[in-house]
């Protein structure tokens, strides 16, 4: 059953129990189905046929350190740092070739995360959490699971901690602790890709304190657990995707790919003792969040670099279809997207290379290099998108609707000024405009932009991050010495 | 009829022979009902109304060069660098109070400039456009016309001349010279407001040379001329206005206030002469096309920056409901929000107390203080916008549809989880976001980020004024003096 | 006696009695005379020989609105917003004609803002401060003075108030009140142009506490009283002045101009009562300070544009002499150049056109604008600065002593191969890459960097005074009427 | 002999034939004893020292691929990615401990560039400098030599090629051939450590075409060779230096460790067959550039981090003495230094962990990466300097000399007010603010920002290859196939 095609997968999600999904007003019974879902799904079952395609199986695939099986990267726990970079460079490769955010990432950092910070966990416990998630582990990697990474709580007022809020719910937390498992309730929001998940693995959301230990809950259930209800998060342009003609096609920008994200709210939910990785072990959440945000941290090293490529091509070929291609200012700013772009991917690849290994065994990139990469992630991909739209001309946000090219009423006259240079037909030019305006307005937008801002956590927590790992004493030392100052003045 | 108010414009569209236009597919027959474009005619409907309102009464009206009448500043030749720090913050409250590009700025700043261009053809070739022009511009005040200022050409091939391009249309032309007026045929791209205007007021697009006479045509035609047709520009997110429920209001963001921009196709439209206010004098296209760009260029310091605050307003607000606005990171972002804002304000406000008066009696702003106004207008808007996405959090691009907070069923559910501070509605605290949403991403990004790219010249066509007008000769022999370089060096 | 000469100046600082100035390690006897401080008094001679210049004579000089006399613009009450304006066009100027820091600004700046503020002392305390203060300013415009604005206490430690200090002094203070005046004691640091000055008008550092009463005194005192020491502030490659040999000034850069700072320490130092302006009203401290920073973060958008303007004359002669002139990135990067530097100067001018007359009667510009402008200055002059080193290429800090181009020994070689463009003399070559060393390193980037960085307060200064000034509660209302969010809502 | 000290290092200098040297208008007969010039051999001598210091042994030596020995790692092969990203970690370490350029990577650069070109050519022409090139690699790494790597010539006007210029001589060439060897006569500008070397490794600048055959040599000559004259090059605060007391000691800031550039003239220089390397391959200039640029792009990534490290240190050092260090704004300044010298480090390391191997069996950095990386160390330390500026206060650059702190006469009252907080020594705080000065004004800002800018390649040589190989191509297939646009259409 391992190595799904993207066939296999999305028949999978069929045969999961049924899910209850609201989206845009109405309960979805099929959700494998709906447009705007549909478009969501294409994306995570490109990681499961890239596996099968010779191009990319090496890249797509990697050998279990746990059975030996050729298994799908997604499911891997990185054994190298060579290994840390493969995962960049895989990632970057989706982005290119789904444009949007394939929302299958965010699991593999998951189990990465709570595999290490279960060993740790046992050694000062002597719990068994990391047996029962390497069993878990060798799960996902057989069944080729898609795993919801699911850590960010609704948090409600953001200037009081969990155990102060006026609704404990807007953190999940432990509601009864019974012989078998636990009940869980609360919600998890912005979760990328939950309704196209086989299984969510619930982790806390921040270090939690001594009185916080009913928040310090990691488990997994599976996505069509009783109580488990998905609200379907709005995206920018959403609506486009419901006209599921050519022209439709067409004013989508990117008709077959697009990502998701969720409100997922649990209900008292149970999970059996077996799902249950950490329990009430507060000192360890900081672990896992910060190894957690630290491998999400660099994905956005591969795979916003890759939608980043796809937006260098849009600036080229526009500039091309305009007849523009040639002019200095047009090279230097295409230059310019492709510099940022690269330093994006260095920092993806520099905090793998300066990774190291656990005490788990597995890999775990360079905490403070990770986390200057996703710094800068909340930053040039806005520079790319705004010199994006410099070069593609304002067309993109005025050029009528598709359906004036089809409709033989308007499409003669609307070809005809609607024209680029020659040779170049006029309804390319217009896809090529609504790429553009659906990069960097719309749906994929939502990914590109808002998701590398605040996905794997909001610039202050990479600046917090960054103060905290950046060793200011040696660096003072290394000023006075070169000046002479005399260190050990009192002070 | 001087000094309509909002219901009498809207009544006064209406009132207009019927116009052509084709909007998703649809030739629409009653745009004024249309809830895409009435949402765009609400905005300049509040230009209208502002000038009644005894709060910005004096800002909005102005006492004219011409009649002496009180007429709207939209209508004014501008008589003084006081008048033209007048328009700046006139824009700057419209922007304010709509929070997107309310449409009449164009046919402000297109009177003027073909004012003194006239005054100076005339000069030249004893033409009498000027006198023409003058009683043009006292029908407009005399009617409060909404003059679409009519300037942009498809282009076509931009690598090639419009007497070089394989199809002559793509830039506005002379097809027919009779003794009575003359035949115009071509289309105008990206037209603001065209569908909401009474008047179209025709120039050329750049600089012509003497093949291109033909080209060099500047003249009037009401919105209603025969052989006009418009083609509705889609714009982010546009399809959500449709949903004329509560619930579709609150995923709108900005429920009442839109902008518009139209592909405007003349298939043959005739001019009478009294409307020709520029025939073929190619020499002057130049001169008008950098004096309207430089007055368009002043507007959006004051246009955009109102829009700017109202990102101001939002980044404050969500803020707040988040329980974030005491953090010192918060508070510095929100800080260089309004430093880059009123930055922006300043260069619109410097570039007007630095005008002077031209030939034809009416001020010009400084050519080179303009250019570089909107020369940070293509940058500093994408900064704040991106300031506002940071501190917004997340969830504007992530939060379900309104439609979950009105069905019962689902109502309390997503109101618990998406709660934010205590005595904040929860339904305030979405509108906020979804606010933040029509400024960044959707209709009003439109405006806010596209627009201040491309709007009134891309970029380039900025750094190609600053530079032409940055005189270095002077410079170079500033630095060669404080050198000691010898200047009369042969060289 | 009003408007003197640049020689009347020079003659009338030698006038003054001794002066206590130690430099290098030396008491220096006679200032006027030393190689580094004869540069410094040379650019402030420029602002007195400009005056007679029929070129610069309306811009340099001003109708007193105290005297109706015609007196140099440094010693006027600015009586418009047009004077405003005038004020910051002198300034660019005389940074344009002069290269570096003219030293006279800060007296201009310090006279407006003690009039206005001792004005509303009066009106509050029944004090005759103003009156005091208004023949204070006669006696300036008749003498044509410099006035050295003295504001900055060293404050030791920054975490402490004035009271809380270890040592006292470390801000200026009242040591001791007699019948006939006062005696202060303390320091000013960073004093611009002290030596340089006929007197010193001493004015408290920040707002004042009711136990700081000591610290709230505003005062005048001769440059030459009994009781100061000038101690003064090296600046970078501040020896090469010392060579007064021809090479020596080739080295230089600039020759002729150049900046000072100075430590002015107050020992113990007589103040009469009639020389006394403020004297324990602590509650009116930061209305002074307010409105000194305001004027004097305005003189920045003219003096620092002005010596931006030398900046880019350099960077096009420095091109024209490598022969890369016409290369499109080297043109785009002067274009860069003066964007940046005019949108200084859009600030200057924007703060002044937006000024307002104050209860004193002269006019004040507008504190946001101000402090937006300033805030500007404190990064742009850094890129400009970067962008004119990226254009000049690496010679201008590895080229040879000046002094191997005069050995006839090394002269011939050397010239051969720091040979640039046909036509170009290697030596002005050679002097304009010493300019630019002498602007972007050398003892110009003291003031066009540094000092735009800390003087008229460091940039967390004018970020302060920008959020206090941003009226956050009003465009909150903004964006919550276009969300339509009920305003009365409980909060 | 292998792995000298820097005592012996300093030795091996003095045992060289003599050199011609000038040096401010003198001929420099002892360079090692001149203060200046000392300064920057210390800087040389500390890459000795360190392969003995036993904390930094292992990354400051590697095992020759040549012989087996260890070697220091300046004289090393490559030999694999992790020996890349040794090579950065030493320069990072080196640049923290010397707060300057250290001088000794351009030759490391060198002679890996070059010793993959030779390889190249052999195969092509069947010569043999590849193995005279191994031969003088063995002799390089068995005296420990430093070799200048001597690419960059005058190149008098750069709007013309070599052949083209006025006077040949610009460019170094061949102007004899003979059969024991060649002459060459020109000269290299910029040579960074020329004076303190053993060595010069001759390369050619640019790729040649085939009437520059001439220009096509790459040799070694020692650095006694008879015609070879050095002219030193001025650094910025150079006089300082001078002054060896100790207060002279505490204006220079860094008084140890300096850096050094010449221009390097060789008249008729006689070089033996066996130290050529190239002679006239012109084909093959480009590749050694290239290559050469490469590597010298990837060290940049390592030095300047290290020195970014110090001015991050002198920033939380001077934020300490002058009490601000708990404010939040200096805290997130000194955040944000750390996030840019870490980035640059990332590029660093990415072009390392992204390298190959090359045909000759050295590892060679990625292109692409290498040239991103330089591109950003153009940038990003002119910003860690200004927000070092922000940080310190202004006083680093208005602080009277240190021999007023010496001075018994005035050292009591300069001390008192130069206080920062209580517990610090004034002199070290002192000396702090003039290694701030030293680092962004002084002598090592030569290195740290206009060595950034220029060498190994000015910005637009960095762009011009980032653009070159960014395989626009491969994008624009991607957006196409996204957007769906038939790759098949004419073009």
């Amino acid at each position: 059953m391992v190595l799904m095609t993207g066939e296999e997968y999305i028949e999978s999600l069929k045969n999961r129990g049924p899910l209850t999904i609201y989206l845009l007003g109405e309960k979805i019974e099929n959700p494998t189905e709906h447009p705007i879902i549909r478009a969501s799904i294409n994306s995570v079952a490109l990681t499961y046929d890239l596996a099968h395609d010779s191009v990319y199986t090496d890249i797509m695939t990697a050998k279990s350190v746990l059975t030996g099986n050729k298994i799908n990267r997604f499911c891997h726990l990185h054994n190298s740092t060579d290994a840390l970079q493969e995962k960049v460079k895989m990632q970057r490769v989706l982005g290119q070739l789904s444009g949007t955010c394939f929302q299958r990432c965010v699991g593999m950092d998951a189990i990465n995360s709570v595999f290490l910070t279960t060993y740790e966990i046992d050694k000062e416990h002597q719990t068994d959490y990391h047996q029962r998630f390497t069993d878990y582990v060798k799960l996902a990697e057989a069944n080729d699971w898609v795993i919801d990474g699911c850590m960010t709580d609704p948090k409600g007022d953001r200037s009081k901690r969990p155990s102060e809020q006026k609704d404990s719910d807007v953190y999940v937390h432990v509601t009864e602790r019974r012989d078998d498992g636990v009940v869980i309730r609360g919600a998890k929001a912005h979760q990328t890709g939950a309704v196209n998940s086989h299984e969510h693995l619930v982790m806390p959301t921040l270090a939690m304190r001594n009185e916080d230990k009913d928040y310090a809950i990691c488990c997994a259930v599976p996505a069509d657990a009783k109580g488990i209800t998905y609200y379907y998060g709005r995206q920018s342009c959403d609506l486009r995707r419901l006209d599921e003609t050519e022209a439709g096609d067409v004013d989508c920008g990117n008709p077959v790919y697009g990502g998701q994200e969720c409100l997922v709210v649990f209900d008292d939910v149970f999970v059996p003792n077996e799902r249950i990785f950490m329990n009430g072990e507060n000192e360890f959440c900081g672990r896992l969040v910060e190894s957690f945000a630290a491998y999400h941290r660099q994905s956005y090293g591969g795979c916003k670099v890759g939608v980043g490529d796809v937006l260098v091509g849009a600036a080229a070929t526009i500039a091309e279809y305009n007849g523009v291609e040639k002019a200095s200012h047009i090279r230097d700013k295409i230059t310019e997207m492709v510099h940022l772009n690269e330093t994006l991917y260095s920092c993806g690849i520099a905090c793998s290379a300066a990774g190291h290994k656990t005490p788990a065994g597995n890999y775990l990139v360079d905490l403070l290099l990770a986390n200057v990469c996703k710094q800068n992630v909340t930053r040039f991909p806005y520079e790319i998108s705004r010199l994006l739209q410099d070069i593609a001309g304002g067309l993109f946000v005025t050029c009528p609707s598709a359906q004036e090219l089809s409709n033989p009423e308007t499409r003669e006259i609307v070809e005809k000024y609607l024209v680029g240079v020659e040779g170049v037909d006029t309804m390319d030019r217009v896809k090529m405009l609504r790429l553009i305006e659906n990069l960097t307005l719309g749906r994929a937008a939502v990914g590109y932009l808002v998701e590398s801002m605040h996905g794997a956590g909001s610039p202050q927590a990479q600046r917090i991050m960054i103060n905290r790992l950046s060793d200011l004493e040696e660096k003072k030392k290394l000023a006075k010495t070169l000046a002479r100052v005399d260190m050990d003045e009192p002070k």
